[in-house]
């Protein structure tokens, strides 16, 4: 079995720079542990954001979900990180990440946060 | 078994109370007392708001929500008062809170009800 | 067999006037006579309002719909005396009623009134 | 206006009686009115048949459920009769009524009844 | 407040029992208690039956399922129950519960319970 | 055979030209030919307009979506044909046309276009 | 334009017909005139048969479907006469048409018929 | 963190032996490994059974599935090896496990494996 | 850019023989080209078998599907000849294969082939 | 079998350059091949313009998605040609096209792309 991956995300060129446009990627398979309890919690991420000089590369964006498998994450806080790294990585005109996790206790939950703001697009 | 449990939100730190972000969370699972007839009422409750320096903690809503399970409760009152109660918890810089409730008579009842002004997100 | 009810709709206090909130409802059990061939129509009402400081009390507002049973009633007429008959019980903030037909002749119709100008709510 | 149809179910003559073959038709606008409370009850009726040397002829179908709209009936009930004049107009091979009841009290009802052995159509 | 009701299911008589038809009844508004926490539990009761003399009075049925509010309840336990109480009550030729309780822990769980042998019905 | 009806759309007045409310119609079965193929082409076509003195006359419109049939008509074209005379027949405040065709090669093609500048209904 | 089709099924051999297999089409967009009304009436037709020596050749399957424009034709007679052409056109083991036509004065219409034994596919 | 649960499943007793029955539970959120990648792999578990003296004990079911959380496991192995484990943990009087699998490759598949035949339950 | 994959499907050994149980895969990304006017056709395969010996490999499947990609093939020929590949490649105790092919002309195809009779499961 | 067809989008004369309206088409079938790996990627192309003097001409769109079926693209790369090639060919007030590509890896993108400024239409 290989080890865990190391949490980076990779950035590509951006072959269109000069046009504000979206790119939206959806990610129903991510999960990590509860840090209270330690048993696994379930998401769906879906990231939208309107690229300037880079894109996220695809395969590392797989691999940096993955690497939050073993790891406790409160909802809000995890969402929020997945933000500030995805901003890291490929410095972004705006950017928006939203966790949708399964219902725990009966409770539904899905935490959405936005980075700078969104260039007027159709 | 256990009585039913005192009416209480308890608030936890924000973990990123510096960016406007949104959490949504749904409990399907509301039940209380028609306060004419004492028959059960049922509904979803939905809440979103953007926190400030806390959030609602998880178990208390659970408990709280189960806490209007003997309580004679008007649609448009419960989901006012849920509201309130959030509020005073949390201090949001803004919240909604949405009472779904199932058809009576033939009719089906969903009340709104929000607090401050959104920040814009998204 | 009961003759059918008053056309009235009656108010009651709003517990939370100091409040701008959104009451919506639903009626999939409307129907009434076709004007020109008598024959029986059906439709689904909606009504959503902001209440001042009455709300509409909802078994008068079983009763209303069904005094609508034995009459013949344009689709765009009875939309509009519905929400005139609501304002004139309530003066809400704002209200709109939608009356959803059933096809007739391969048409749905659809008919939206407001009264008022919406208040800001999320 | 003009006063309530006959109740009366006309058959027209089967073009092809010498093969096993099914009619489905469903009613989504039929309405009676409840014996206990004198409230209006909704329904949508299904009906399946083989026909024999007969079929419903529609209007007159249309005429028949229109019929019940001023007459107090038990879901179990209406729904066997409407099968039994559906035997008795067109002498079906086999037939199926289904009387789809909206929720009343919290609770949905759906009466089905059969008269006849089904041929084996695929 | 009214206290809970008792629990009983009352037969009023079969208007059809000639025939074999069947009766089915949805009822989505059903709450208990784990016995293990105390904590409510929500599903949806579906029952289906062919009568024999008697039908079950829906009024009845609305308060017997009230009646487990406030009762602790495993749900293998509770659905064959209801399946005991409604054979005890009319008697049918055969009966069928299903019990579709919501996600607990992450599993969610239907139990379906059935009392004599199916007269084919269509 | 009855020939193909004329095209013409009447008006009947609108009872409530004082307020400015919406009525929307869809027609499922609209159907013309290809005027490169002459093969039969299908469509919904929607309407939505706010009425000023006038409202279109069901019947007429029933028949004047019929007239279609043995027409050749590109799918921009007609749409904004249908409006055309729409806005000649009632003199709308704002009305809007969608013609929703189906796929042909493999592409699926809608077309909107609107009239005058939509009044502020909720 | 050109004129209507020849009303022609044509067959093709059927490259594996040491297998019985099923071949399933649907025709959404089938219409032909009310033989009371002249006007037009709108269904999906639904094709499935086992084929023997001959498979329906698509092209020709679509013409014919075209053909029906300008005809009277009452529902249950046009789905038995398309299930009698296919026989006489492609001699299948086994098939069913089915006509499933648009609603027409508040009731939904759908025609079954079947051609021989079904053989045991899956 | 705590450590992966030891993979056990609890029978507790069948209150109704007497009676054959059905249980059901799905879960949703069961993750392992890829055997040859080593990359998470997703899928929705799905188990149903007639139990004979026991049942399975929900809370182990829950930290059963847990356990295959860094395991690797190929679908049609880890599906039957789940069914073993069940009928081996309560001896049903029949059970079937479903493993519905998330696309990989562009390819979705579920591997369906029963133990026993089943009692007649409607 | 890489040449088209040869046309083979790959066996693995079954870790279950000794069940009979169903692997059910779907691909909805297969594409080939129409013979008559070389234009892409687009489809999805669906296939079910139980297994004896051997599974079908996945990464050869997804090849194999890919290998279509130029070729041309009748819907009806080619469902059976995918059928005809699978037997050969793992020799299930029973398989069937459906081809389910988007709209052309206004017609929707799908065609189904099994091969061997079905072992009892579920 | 023909050769791939040359990538060019035709123009024809808008029938009504007076009026901003909208022209949508969806092409569910579009495939190229992932310039990495050579394998295909399949992807649903969405277009939204508002034609000045020109329309797309809709056999030559068909052709011209054709083009792309050996071509190795980048989603976001491909998204953005197409809406500079359909801007270059008809020149509309406004344009935008959704590349909306199949699951990769467990992750599903879109990419959305605009043109120029959208019109005011309702």
């Amino acid at each position: 079995m290989p080890s865990r991956p190391v949490r980076r995300l990779d950035a590509v060129p951006n072959p269109h720079p000069d046009r504000d446009y979206e790119v939206a990627m959806a990610i129903p398979e991510f999960t990590c542990l509860c840090p209270m309890t330690g048993q696994p919690d379930f998401a769906t991420i879906r990231i939208r954001y309107v690229p300037d000089q880079h894109l996220v590369e695809l395969k590392s964006l797989k691999l940096y979900m993955w690497s939050y498998r073993d790891e406790g994450a409160f909802h809000e806080d995890v969402t929020n990180r997945i933000l500030d790294d995805l901003v890291e990585a490929v410095r972004p005109r705006w950017a928006e990440v939203t966790g949708d996790f399964n219902v725990r206790g009966g409770i539904k939950t899905e935490i959405l946060a936005t980075y700078g703001k969104r260039p007027e697009i159709a």
